[in-house]
């Protein structure tokens, strides 16, 4: 019998569960879903491999296959704006800025046989069908739609690896339910390379779908199991030749035909129902095999009970979530609970129960002592995501940083993952911020593997001379402004992953290394102006570039954000910063302009992935790169700024509707940054294990550590005007320096905020 | 570590093989490779999973990628008749009359890089090469052939799984080694799906290539190592967009990129080369892993010795061979061990050396107990190359039916194989032969596995009612010509495969079996027209078609054969179909009309796969379906006539020269048919014990039986003019029936013909 690797278990669970609190009630997975937060409303278990989630469009339906820009809407699939539903896939990101998946779309249809989706003008003219958000229930772990065009009710609910449908029709004997492998999210230059499917028998299909996607090459396999027979089924093949070649009509293939193999394939399998029939479908998902995803459903959800399933997906919830108990207003409940739920959708699994797994030279692997996990959007999770997992998921932050030294040792190109999913790099955004994570995570004592490996692996990765500038940064201090058009970004993020690899060489006694790295953590310095007292770009000969403009995105060295918002992205040297800027109260007037000046709209207009109200003055939330900012009012002597700005941020950036996300959510960033800050303190610089202390938005929080020890904080006197800290004390202990550190979370304890509406300016 | 399942004890056979004879020495290669045979003169072991051969062409290169008919002229990539090379590929069909394969073509060249192989009028225009026959040898296990073009010598040789080059270069440090994953035989419609290659090292590479060609979806993953290392290399992509999206330029990935995957690749690698230095390569297969491939390579090839390898695969051929030592004339020397060659490389190896292979249900496999092998051409070879590995190859037999098993258990169709490769079925040709293998392997005691199990598996294949007529066949006793182009042949073949069933059945004691099968076996007489003494289509109507031309092979009912052949076909029944003819003499008259009659060109032109040699009168040997008619003077009562046919035949068709093939081997079928012919006697009805005999055209045979017996043949007397049978005993006792029974080779003994120029006729 082949050893399974059990995340959660899942059934000592339920005995339990009756003694927590029920905390899903406060999730509402619809946040995010409006404007630009790219969130999905369907159902996953916590880092689950399945998300299984209604799509309203991708762009290819309505554009046939030509890019129109609208891909980066339908990021995840769904938009609370639209009207329809064209079905329900089991692969989706959560809030990135960069689309894939959508794997294996699933319509449930009555009547005349459509193929093709149709448009959302002319819902009719396809299998997609109108639907109204009243009709619209999403829960962590359950969502629910009546599809309007065809009087079926649709629910989804989801194990780790397992999606599991319920289909309530009317009586029909034209009862379908469309399999769409030719549909995908980021779809519109034939992604698809390979799908195949065969029918073991009429209540099972197994295949697979290749694609070219964002991820290069990029292959799921699923186990799909009806809870009925179907009575007949049939498949079309878009714009391609006959599968089989030469001999190949010797069957019709169209229809009943079991074994189907092409590079676009739709299906179809036919019902006869009666009134309020359920018909359920369970998808199991692999990255190795159809019988690892047969086995992923035997193991998973051995029954047919949709209720049952449901009820242990919320049950498994509320145990994620209550790894910190909150109390706030409402608003605040719903934001927090929220923010923890979308911070613990990702990265997810990539693994089967057995343990297998797909690596990065595309063969199979097997883990060795620990859970696989994929979709690392690193340039945004380094800064809270992971840092927060230190303290609520050290285990699986453990695993992940395992999981990111197994893509070092399975690429040929020897690096840490930048933007990683499904065995694949993309290399999106700048920086290599693993290495943040994995010196966060030796540094805070998470990581148990080989740490002399895990350094080597961030030394190595560090200088690869040939990506993205990083010869030119080692050679020179800096990268030309010729040589790349995010010169600036990369000059600084590198220098501040080079400092998180110098804290993991200082942990592990390696001073040599620690000297070299905290040298070239020095880097900033030389893309720093003191004449404009702004990050600017060089060029080759050592001049400034004259065509310079503070405010603008483009054309000047920078990726996602402006000179003004760099220029503070030096988050382990914020005292040379200061310095450099002209000292604190200079530093503190910088900050103080950041955040009240108006960005004019040809500058906005620039600015991806986020609303107008993702902006703050010139300060830009919705993008990653400044999200320590408010902080650095700490280093300037005027903390009660820090504490305004954040309280600021966290009403403006965050409210509990579907556009209530400022930004894009950026696989659980900015919903970290929520909680931390909510939480009253912040990591500014992950590799340290200090963290900056805000001010507080719930009223007490407790956090429950792995450990089997509490540490919680309480806000006493704390209100939307009383935003001011006016004392903190850690255990009794008065804080005066605005500090905290990973220690005294993990000894337990208690951190006490009293609040106040005037701000505290004395020493 | 993995337990290995090894084939072949090469070690120790090596210390043995010193005492074996030098039989490689007559086996010719190059014999078929002009013309029909559609043979080819690489390198292979016995079975051996590689087939490394050079291509001269496949159609694509001339023609823009648009199918013009010469694709079937390159089944096997090399044409006798060309005069330059694009490579050498490592998988390859022998004599097949369709094509496939051609994997991973590679080409050592010189000077300016030539990414494209240009065409053959201008070889310079790509990096192909010109050659000489002059410059050539081609030997089992080993080819060697001068590239002129670049003064490169090129050297060939493989173990199972692994094929090995060495290249002697010139002085040059402008020497690449090119590897064109976008190449292949039947290349002509975008066949490749997807290519990966990951540069380990610069002395490794690994990857794998999907394509959709006769096999619907295939994939093959390798391994390839270098003796030297490259000191640059690149790749370069065809007609298609960048391999990453989004943010893909972070690395040039045409310059030394380590990860490649897309549609269309051709890769190069860069070497200094002294005047002479060898630069040698190994290229492992697998059909699961990359990580297998290298494995295979580790275990197969664990060194550079390339003569050592050479010398094992030839003394690996020689022991092979040495299970048939024949004395003749040295044409019929060269003839008969390159027929045995032949008939050894096929079907081939599919598995890894830790047992994992591929199976039709696309899934990994572990085989329990057997090697997987796969290139089953069953319409061919179920008639004398199964038979003949029967005798002389039970072992493998044996895995091959549970091959055949696995096939059944692993598709979704629930079918025994038709023409299947690479976990792929194609459906080509008519009948299901299968059954004929399982049955005769069973009744000859060489299936140890379940024939309950095997029994099973053949009466629902044949019970297939949507497949190619069955359901008519079964309900009507023949399939009426408006539902099917070839009726008659399924119906005949469907029926000798039901006969096939019932001795199957018979054996295990299914009495009611048995009955059904063989009353199934008697629709031949369905379609025998009595008043027209042909076969002919039959209406639904049940009305005989009136446009009826016994010569015609075109919309007559027929596959690859007439009606005057294919009346013949009641291998099963020969008296019942002597009687349906009028009885014996009118039978024999019949078949004198047969290998007596002019075939006109226009009948001719319609016969594919053969030659006019391949013609004897309207006896068309060049195909199948006929082969076992000049037997069947035997039951006309006048053995002498099959006597003179079959030599007749055996020099016609067969030939010691390029050209000496008079069709297609056919995967070695036409081989089989010459070594049982030439050794005195033919499996008329596999699935029966029973062998006709004929006229032996080898002075001696001895076969050296698994069992640890002898059976061996001798022909006293024997010359190209004494064709006719005196006498015949076995260990001393008369032969009086022409008939030998699989027992009587079983337990070992002596065949003995006394041979004259006079035609027996007596009693």
């Amino acid at each position: 019998m082949i050893k399974r690797i059990v995340t959660i278990g899942a059934l000592l669970f339920v005995l339990k569960a009756s003694a927590q609190q029920n905390l899903v009630k406060y999730v509402k997975p619809l946040i995010g879903t409006e404007k630009m937060g790219h969130t999905y409303p369907g159902a996953t278990a916590p880092f689950g491999a399945v998300q299984l989630s209604p799509e309203t469009d991708t762009v290819s339906y309505e554009l046939n296959g030509h890019y129109n820009g609208e891909v980066y809407k339908y990021c995840a699939g769904y938009k609370y704006e639209d009207k329809t539903i064209t079905g329900f896939s089991h692969t989706h990101f959560s809030g990135t800025g960069h689309s894939d998946l959508g794997d294996f779309l699933m319509m449930p249809t009555v009547g005349k046989l459509k193929l093709n989706p149709g448009t959302a003008k002319q819902p009719g003219s396809g299998y997609r069908s109108s639907f109204s958000h009243v009709n619209e229930t999403a829960e962590a772990g359950y969502y629910k739609v009546k599809l309007d065009s065809y009087n079926i009710i649709a629910e989804l609910t989801a194990t780790n690896r397992v999606g599991m449908h319920q289909y309530t029709f009317p009586k029909s004997e034209q009862s379908h339910i469309v399999l769409d492998l030719t549909a995908g999210i980021y779809n519109y230059e034939d992604k698809n390379t390979w799908t195949y499917v065969r029918v073991v028998n009429d209540t099972l299909i197994t295949g697979y779908r290749q694609t070219n996607g964002w991820a290069r090459t990029r292959t799921v396999y699923f186990a799909m199991s009806f809870s009925k027979p179907f009575k007949s089924y049939g498949s079309k093949y878009e714009n391609q030749n006959p599968v089989y070649r030469g001999f190949w009509r010797k069957f019709d293939q169209t229809k009943n035909f079991p074994e189907l193999a092409a590079r676009q394939i739709k299906m179809y399998f036919d019902f006869d129902t009666n009134a309020d029939e359920k018909v359920k479908v369970k998808v199991a998902l692999s990255p190795v095999s159809q019988a690892n995803a047969l086995e992923n459903m035997r193991f998973e959800i051995p029954n047919w009970d949709f209720d049952a399933v449901k009820k242990q997906a919320q049950n498994t919830w509320n145990k994620e979530l209550s790894k910190i108990v909150v109390n706030a207003d409402q608003d605040h409940m719903v934001n927090f609970y929220t923010a923890l739920y979308h911070s613990f959708i990702n990265p997810t699994t990539y693994m089967d129960s057995n343990g297998e797994y797909k690596g990065l030279d595309q063969d199979v692997h097997k883990a060795n002592g620990f859970t696989n996990y994929t979709t690392f959007s690193l340039w945004d999770t380094y800064r809270a995501l992971h840092p927060f997992f230190n303290i609520v998921q050290p285990s699986r932050n453990n695993d992940m940083v395992k999981s990111m030294l197994a893509h070092f040792d399975q690429n040929s190109l020897k690096m840490l993952p930048i933007w990683s999913h499904y065995a694949n790099d993309n290399w999106c955004m700048s920086g290599y911020h693993s290495v943040s994570v994995v010196a966060d995570a030796v540094v805070k004592g998470v990581f148990n593997g080989d740490a002399e490996k895990a350094l080597q692996a961030c030394i190595v990765t560090s200088n690869k001379r040939n990506y993205e500038g990083i010869g030119y940064y080692i050679d020179k201090g800096y990268i030309p402004a010729e040589r790349s058009g995010i010169s600036v970004s990369n000059t600084l993020e590198y220098a501040y992953d080079d400092w998180a690899i110098a804290q993991l060489a200082k942990k592990l006694g390696k001073t040599d290394i620690y000297n070299e790295y905290m040298k070239r953590s020095q880097n900033w310095m030389n893309n720093f102006d003191k004449q404009s007292g702004f990050m600017r770009p060089k060029s080759e000969n050592g001049n400034w570039i004259s065509k310079f403009d503070p405010m603008s995105t483009h054309g000047q060295g920078f990726i996602e954000g402006n000179s003004w918002n760099y220029s503070f992205f030096v988050p382990h040297d914020t005292n040379g910063l200061a310095s450099a800027m002209g000292g604190k109260l200079n530093f503190a007037k910088r900050l103080d302009t950041l955040f009240s000046m108006h960005l004019p709209d040809e500058f906005f207009a620039e600015t991806e992935d986020i609303t107008r109200e993702g902006i703050i003055g010139g300060y830009v939330h919705g993008n990653e790169p400044a999200h320590h900012v408010p902080y650095l009012y700490n280093w300037a002597g005027q903390p009660w700024k820090t504490q305004a700005q954040v309280r600021r941020i966290l009403e403006m950036q965050y409210r509990p509707t579907p556009d209530g996300l400022g930004g894009n959510d950026d696989c659980g960033q900015m919903s970290a940054w929520y909680m931390f800050s909510a939480m009253g303190f912040y990591p500014v610089a992950p590799g340290s294990a200090e963290y900056a202390i805000g001010s507080p938005a719930v009223n007490s929080a407790t956090i429950h550590l792995e450990n089997g020890k509490t540490f919680s904080i309480e806000a006493i006197g704390q209100s939307s005007k009383n935003v001011y800290v006016k004392k903190v004390t850690l255990n009794g202990r008065l804080i005066t320096n605005y500090s905290l550190n990973h220690t005294d979370i993990l000894n337990g304890g208690k951190l006490v905020f009293l609040m106040s509406a005037k701000p505290n300016k004395g020493k």
